[in-house]
């Protein structure tokens, strides 16, 4: 495995690889689970997989504290080389922004305005619009991989390469969970042990309206009042709970048809997110 | 030559044009002497020239009617194969724009927001920004090309392409002028006689101003009413006449480097623009 810290460098290495397949996971680091089965999917259908570690300045919101986003490249080197990645790009934020840097990729629209995009901050989807769009510019891959943790930047990423049209194929792949059911997530290390018991509390909300609509409830404010009971709990802030269109993010009132449940909250210091796709199909078969 | 209608075809038939090397010169047809020269210089660096046509809907600002921006597309074809064009992109607004699109490309600071930004409002140089990114990362040429002209186009395209990282070198090429020294544009067919008579006070306002400094003036106030004497004539409105720095385009005092003249005027229902780099170093060597 190589380690890249420049884009030219990058661009040089890649082009003799282009025609065996190139496949892209972009990461801020702290790898866990998750990414690496972003890493599996790509090293299984790419000739040459590229993993990039850049903890974006621009898609963090003036209250988050930047400096705080975990970091630890010697494991994460020793994560993505354990994962068969060819080329680990790891560039200073100086190379990603020079001087004088001043363009924004921005998608506007529910789909970049609700939800995360209303909680943090126009700026913070802007700042993934941008940075996503220039990663993808510059590695060109024949597929991106992205978890579905993230459903809204996933949907983000899917509507500016199709409006750009970047020649990449945008691949979602499934979260993975602790045994607990909570999401894997970089920012999961920042819970103290009893926080960490808490936040269990945020996959059994999913769990619960999963179970409210299997028992055939439609009405998408009862299923969030069922949700959101397992939200109450003390120390557990609810940022938001909603039940939206899975393309759209178009709030949805009653539920017909796959609806997304997606949740934020937070726990101490920690901010955590997460969304489980409601079907109500298999009532009606 | 080959007409092209869609961003499918078009990167179909590149792909195997690549290694000869690609020249591409956006417009927004309605093609004059200012864009053969600019054929003429891709057609002699590169093996394939691609010229595209495209009357952006996307830059055009409220006041200003879209629909009567000049077209003839026959015309526009005859002299593309002329010029030696090897691939005529010409799509409609939707191949560009399909429906759900919702990306915007924006440049930030003076380059984007001040003279043409401010005249024209933000949506103008966004229009600009969001289409030339699209046409960029769909050709992915060696080197493309514009004209001076429209000189803070110019910086914007390049301000974005190196922001975004896009591997096209930006070539700058010289205003095509009349013989009464009126820069050539597609929208010069607007004029009507008496009009177009008047138009030539554009050229003498920057001449007057390049024999100023000639003759030692420093003062941009002075350089400044000086080349506004030339365009103080009836039926001629001036929309700005301003000296700015030749990259930041911030206002200039005194003329002690190059810099740049810039004018926006209104002729009836044309609206001109042109500038002239005023260089103070002769009358000091």
């Amino acid at each position: 495995m190589r380690i890249i810290r420049t884009a030219a460098e990058l661009r040089a290495r890649l082009e003799p690889l282009r025609s065996g397949g190139i496949g892209f996971v972009p990461t801020m680091g702290a790898l866990h689970e998750g990414h690496l089965s972003l890493l599996r999917a790509a090293r299984a259908a790419h000739g040459t997989v590229v993993l990039s570690i850049f903890v974006n300045p621009a898609q963090f919101d003036r209250g988050e504290d930047l400096a705080a986003y975990p970091r630890d490249e010697a494991r994460d080197i020793e994560l993505a080389e354990a994962s068969g990645v060819d080329l680990l790009f790891a560039p200073e934020a100086g190379e990603i922004y020079p001087p004088g840097f001043r363009t924004t990729v921005s998608v506007g629209g529910a789909v970049a305005e609700s939800l995360e995009g209303a909680a943090r901050g126009r700026a913070h989807f802007d700042g993934v619009a941008t940075v996503v769009s220039k990663l993808l510019i510059l590695v060109r891959p024949d597929a991106a991989y992205f978890g579905r943790k993230d459903f809204q930047q996933l949907l983000l990423v899917r509507r500016l390469v199709a409006d750009l049209g970047l020649p990449t194929r945008i691949v979602g792949c499934p979260t993975v969970r602790e045994p607990d059911g909570l999401a894997r997530s970089s920012r999961n290390v920042g819970l103290g042990p009893e926080e960490r018991r808490l936040a269990a509390a945020v996959p059994a909300a999913l769990s619960a309206a999963v179970a409210a609509v299997r028992q055939g409830v439609a009405d998408a404010e009862e299923i969030r009042i069922r949700a959101g009971r397992a939200l109450d709990r003390p120390g557990l802030g609810v940022e938001y709970l909603a039940l939206v269109h899975p393309e759209t993010l178009e709030p949805v009132a009653v539920v017909t048809a796959p609806t997304v449940l997606a949740v934020a909250v937070r726990i101490g210091a920690t901010r955590l997110i997460d969304n489980e796709l409601l079907d109500p199909a298999p009532i009606e078969g």
